[in-house]
Parts: C-alpha cells; sequence; structure tokens
C-alpha cells in the first residue's frame, strides 16, 4: 500500500489574484473546498498575500557554482545538491513534490498567467528536479503527478477555436502553459477550466460558473487529459522517429 | 512632413536578462548599436538593472476610483486619465508612445518572458491607451508602430514545426506574446529572430548568431511581417463574418 492510499491524496493550489475579494478568488476557494470535502489533502499558496517574489536572479542563489557568469538553471541544481536554494522556492518546491495534484489559479493577463505566477513556475520549477535532459514529456519528474489550468478571462467563448478571431486557447494562446510548462515536466494535464466574459456577466451567472467548476472539481478523475508529445516517438536528439508525427502538436 | 521625417525614427529595446553578460546581453548591444548605425534614435530599459517591479497590484494606484474593490485595467484607465500612474509605469509607457519600433530582448523562459518583462507587460501596455473595447489588433492603440521580438534558447530548430516535439514556435509557443500580446495592440510585428541553442555551442557560433541578427536590424524595414486577425472579417461582437476564416488563427 502507497503512502497516498494511506495518507489520503494531497493537492497544492496556486492562487494569484490582485483583488482578494475577486471571482477568481472565489474560484480558488471553491477548488479548496471542494477537494478537501470529496478527501483530498490541499494546501493553498496565494503568491499575492505571500508577495511572492517573481524575478528569478542572481540573488536566488547564496553559494554560486559560477560567482562570474550567472547560468540560472545550472545554479538550480547547484543550490539544490548544496541545500542552498532559498527558503521561498523551498517552501514552494516541497509543495509541489508532495502533492499529487498541482492547481493553478489566476485571471489571464495577456492571454498568460500574471507575472507573480509566471515567476513563481520561473524559481520553483527546478532543473534537474523537474526535468532535465531527456527527462521531459512523459519521463518528466513530474511524471507521476496530475495538474489543471482554472482561470477567468473577458473574451467569450466564440472568439476562440478553429475560426475564433484569437485562434485556439488551451492549444493556441495557453500552450506555452499547458504543454510547455506543465505537460514539459510531466505532468498528466486534465482539461482547463475557463470562466468566460467574467466581468461582464451577473452575479447569478458567476454562482452558476462556481457550481460548474465544483462539480467538475467532484469528478477530477475521469476529467479528460490533454494530449501531449511522448518521447518514445522521438530519437535522443528529440528528431520525429520515422513515420511518426508529434500528435500532441 | 511629419516628425517622424524631421526627427528620425526611434526604437524602444526592452532587455531582461538576469546575466549582464549573458548571449541575450549581446543580442541587445548588438540591436542597440545597430539601430544607432543605420539612423534610429535608440532608448533602452533594462529591466534587471533597473528592478523593474514586475507586480501588478493595487500599489500602481494612489487614487483609485473603486478603492474597495480592484478592477486592474479600470484603474489603468482612470489613473491614465488623472495623471496618477506611478512613475516607473510612465516612463515606459512614454518610452513605448514616443517611438515608433519596440524591440523585446529576452531569453525564453518556458516557452515564454521572463516574469519581469511578463509583468512590464501587465503594468506597461495600459488599458485604454493601448487597447480597449474593438481597438484591437489592426484597430489597436499602436497600430502606427512596429514591434519585433529578438530572442535564445536551449532547444533546436528541429523542435519546433508541425512535427516538432514543440510545435510550432512563433505561432505556437510564443503566439501568446506574439500575436496575443504585441499584434492584439495593433502593433505590426516583425518575424521574431530566433537564436538557438546557445547555451551548447562554440563562441564563434555565437558570432555568427549576432552577425545575423545585425544583418537582420540593419535591413528591418524589409523583414517579413506576421499575419493577424484584421477586424474587417468579424462583427461587433468578434463573431467571424460570413464566408470568412481568421486567417491569422
Amino acid at each position: 500500500m502507497s503512502t497516498a492510499d494511506v495518507m489520503g491524496k494531497s493537492a497544492h493550489i496556486v492562487f494569484a489574484h490582485p483583488e482578494p475579494h475577486s471571482f477568481v478568488a472565489a474560484m480558488a476557494d471553491t477548488a479548496r473546498t471542494t477537494l478537501t470535502r470529496t478527501g483530498w489533502r490541499v494546501t493553498v499558496s496565494d503568491l499575492y498575500a505571500k508577495r511572492f517574489n517573481p524575478v528569478a536572479s542572481a540573488a536566488d542563489f547564496r553559494n554560486r557554482s559560477r560567482p562570474d557568469y550567472l547560468v540560472y538553471p545550472l545554479e538550480q541544481r547547484h543550490a539544490r545538491t548544496q541545500g542552498s536554494l532559498e527558503p521561498d522556492i523551498v517552501e514552494e518546491v516541497e509543495a509541489v513534490l508532495d502533492s499529487d495534484l498541482l492547481i493553478l489559479v489566476f485571471p489571464v493577463f495577456w492571454f498568460s498567467a500574471p507575472a507573480i505566477l509566471k515567476g513563481w513556475i520561473d524559481r520553483v520549477f527546478l532543473s534537474g528536479t523537474f526535468y532535465g535532459g531527456r527527462r521531459v514529456y512523459d519521463r518528466g519528474g513530474m511524471a507521476e503527478k496530475r495538474a489543471m489550468i482554472i482561470t477567468a478571462l473577458g473574451g467569450r467563448e466564440h472568439m476562440f477555436g478553429p475560426s475564433g478571431i484569437h485562434g485556439e486557447l488551451a492549444n493556441g494562446m495557453l500552450r506555452h502553459l499547458q504543454q510547455g510548462t506543465l505537460g514539459y515536466v510531466g505532468f498528466k494535464v486534465h482539461e482547463p477550466f475557463v470562466a468566460y466574459h467574467v466581468p461582464y456577466v451577473t452575479q447569478k451567472e458567476r454562482e452558476t460558473m462556481l457550481e460548474r467548476l465544483e462539480a467538475a472539481l467532484a469528478k477530477i478523475d475521469t476529467r479528460p487529459l490533454v494530449s501531449f508529445p511522448s518521447l518514445e516517438n522521438f530519437d535522443d536528439q528529440f528528431r520525429p522517429l520515422d513515420g511518426t508525427r508529434n500528435k500532441g502538436a
């Protein structure tokens, strides 16, 4: 029997919105309560409340392997080995490593995450621990875990898709997060939950969206997973093997 | 005769890399010297040197239109009208408005920009000034200007494209920046300059890449532009008009 079977599954929610009473904050709270109610142990990092520092810089490393020239991923590996990572990074790394499910909750800013969450990724997704060499996609460091994005935006659903003005959302505008970040380090990624047109809808419609989110999370184990490349279809230099195409592309 | 004809064209370079001696810093320097040599007035914002604050928050607004509930784009418009924007934001807004060409120079972190640059976008691309309502894409606030991304990454060129493991780069992983950010506010966007495999190549190969960048910027006026949606093909609700498809999608 694994630890997860004994202890119950655990989820880490990372929440980033500058307004604590926003609809996105309500979505984060719905995620926390629904997962708790359905048997998950849940931890939450509220990045604005924590004043999380999003700037990856030399200041992250007290004992540099190369004091003269900063190669950020090399110093991540060195600091992890030496035990000299900054405490705010360690806390988040351990929270992700200790959980079976990572949930990112944020408003879409410029078809991506707010900078405070982007910097959480830049600083926490350590080279050597989350990925490295050929340890990416289905061989990535997080291959035993799942992840999901919960987000809100001002646009309407008809603005996205093959003929939508902005093109695809999950596999287009948000591809750098879905595949390029979560998928890249190995997470099995559930389809995102997207609340559209949020600043313009009624309170009643917002409540309906929260009910839909609650229903989705109560049965998250059956929520479809996004398809990503498998390293089985690529050679040692990541060139596609004969006769195969990148089905996730 | 326009002001630009009299004064010469001007470019604003926004540079974001934590290592001042990096190859990306050398690309920013090549951009500055090449554009200057070919007749541009050039300003540079080095975001790490400036310790630019990338976190969009209530602290950006001294006099709120809604003190009880933060809607960031609404407060951007209010503060711009009231003249109460924070000085670090005003400085960057004016630098972009005063220039004909915006150049972003950064290393690819997680198939996107480092958080310090993402936050520059979050805080500087003001609602009401850069975009608003139907003032997006070819009707966006920056429609008279051009932009270009200059970037470097560890991956090789064969990892991108229709059958590459990561899919398309400019129109895939970087679509949120190319179309969703620069294109969205109206910039005509040149094809990006991408230096591949940078951490692993020889000094000679790096010099060759800088020479290629110099040649590209010396004739930037003829560099191809990326195709984006035109509002002419969409109705007032951004629904595609009959018989048209979003060619930029």
